[in-house]
């Protein structure tokens, strides 16, 4: 007999913040398998922050997520039975598996799972440093902001999944690291494990004058390359410390994602400071992702680039996680265990 | 003995809308020349917004423009008297000759002042299309829009000195050109005389919903790249229409020269857009002047390139002229005639 898969999907559509109500666990046994199809147990479902913006029904660079089918997600999971000869029982993959336990995809699609190697890193890492998160990281970083040595780079959410790698590429390349995150935790844990010069505790600044002045502070030659991933107050303190010719990669945006837009409050600080601003979604970037994998994945199986995991037990705590994430109670990359 | 100059000094910074008691006509006798110097008598100032924000104190990307000293401002005219061996009496000259009538100039710094060939193009236009205006459009079409054969370029302020040469250069590149100008006979000019697709008459449209239906009507298939002279709505409006991958040339926020910051509605349209920005001085970029002016200039030459000039006669009626190109009076290049 098939086993049961247990699967979370959208039932209505968030005004605003999202709610428990708006997700609902349903159970059915897996199907049988056709030719050409594999069959994945997932360990582990990836939460990202983007995830609220496709539960929105307006226009957006990807399609909506469908009401009343399972949540997509990436996963990373284990290959429990094959109907394809080019995978084998015992594979370890990644891929879109969404917000379930199980998951059925016929692998003669190019690149809908792609089989991984475990030997030197985590099966997890696969959905942060060397996935997703870390080649957004790596693309903003070295294709938008391009940091020279000694210049001053700035991430906000630098403790998350892609801030902290942002940081240690940045490291890396001999520029300044300054973080923003929420809390003494999250910015003594980016200082002193992930290695960045400062990091400002923006709970600890409520206004726009004690923010850019904590800036200044952490960033005394001026900020050169902003990657920004949460918009608001925060992009506006970094623009008033903005150096000539500075560059910001427009990776995220998440105080928006539950509400109205919030404007930016001098928009002609990007004529002032002759800057550059760029928005990207790292999925329409594959050609980049070889080369941005291969430094990742040896940067972390030599230990050079550190991560952090806030880890969600079981399918069913994947939406309190969810809502967790967009408030920032995660502490690293956000993952729901699923075995 | 020596011609008397009259020039025009600012004697105090506006608050807000700059007024004629900002200015103050100064008249003195040109000096002897020392040895290497040229003087020139001016026969044409140029007048441009760029000006309006050295009138200010703060931190801008150039100078304040210094209290009781003469308007600084670029000029063409001719050489009257020379002790330095690369200029003769009779040359014609542009360079940065300020709100008067007569300029002194020490020769041997490069680059300080230009001879030019008015042999096919008129001497007015080394301040306009075959200038820095047009050099300007050049940079942010070419260097930061580069639009394709049958993409939408939109440029506010179509009639002045660097909208027109953008919307032209955008044509002879085979984009749909879409214009904004302040009224009909702008409007007119800029479709009939310039040869631009469309143009709105931003005036009709008092609100961003307005604006934005008028954009879509022009830009059937939305905008892939905007040139942006205004700043405040209709740089909002053209954010609503905006294609994904496309490019907005920053050059000037006039809406906000006077006053506080126009806020951008809604930033996180860069992100979901995958729109990249980019704020530009063409001062800081000398390298690409002589390609620039090749094509400006023999556009001018053979006629494919029209422009329009707003002339104001005399040195005294400098300060009511810019005033009046502030709030959209000119129509074309704004020109001191002070021969």
């Amino acid at each position: 007999m098939n086993p049961i898969n247990a699967q979370i999907q959208l039932v209505s559509r968030p005004q605003g913040e999202p709610t428990l109500d708006n997700f609902k666990l349903v159970e059915a046994a897996v199907p049988e398998l056709a030719e050409g199809q594999v069959l994945i147990r997932n360990h582990f479902l990836s939460l990202d922050p983007y995830m609220r913006g496709r539960m929105n029904d307006g226009k957006s660079y990807a399609q909506p997520q469908p009401l009343n089918e399972v949540m997509m997600g990436g996963t990373v999971g284990e290959v429990v039975a094959s109907k394809n000869a080019a995978f084998s029982v015992g594979d370890k993959v990644v891929g879109m598996g969404g917000w379930q336990q199980y998951f059925v995809v016929d692998a003669n699609q190019r690149g809908v799972i792609q089989k991984v190697d475990t030997t030197h890193i985590p099966l997890s890492a696969y959905l942060g440093a060397v996935g997703m998160p870390g080649v957004t990281a790596w693309y903003g970083l070295v294709k938008i902001i391009n940091p020279k040595a000694g210049e001053t780079v700035v991430v906000s959410a630098a403790s998350g999944a892609v801030g902290s790698v942002v940081g240690q590429l940045a490291k890396a390349r001999g520029a300044r690291a300054v973080g923003l995150a929420g809390g003494a935790d999250k910015c003594r844990y980016v200082v002193e494990e992930l290695g960045f010069d400062a990091c400002i505790d923006y709970k600890e600044h409520r206004d726009l004058k004690s923010l850019s002045a904590a800036l200044k502070a952490a960033c005394p030659d001026g900020v050169d390359g902003y990657f920004e991933n949460v918009g608001g107050m925060i992009l506006d303190a970094v623009m008033l410390r903005a150096n000539a010719f500075s560059r910001v990669a427009m990776c995220g945006m998440i105080s928006g994602y539950n509400g109205e837009p919030i404007p930016m409050s001098a928009p002609q600080l990007i004529l002032v400071n002759r800057m550059k601003f760029q928005g990207f979604i790292v999925s329409e970037h594959m050609e980049v992702w070889p080369e941005a994998l291969k430094e990742l994945g040896g940067m972390v199986a030599t230990g050079k680039l550190k991560f952090r995991e806030s880890v969600a037990q079981g399918i069913a705590s994947a939406p309190e996680a969810f809502l967790g994430l967009l408030k920032g109670r995660n502490f690293g990359k956000q993952l729901v265990k699923l075995v």
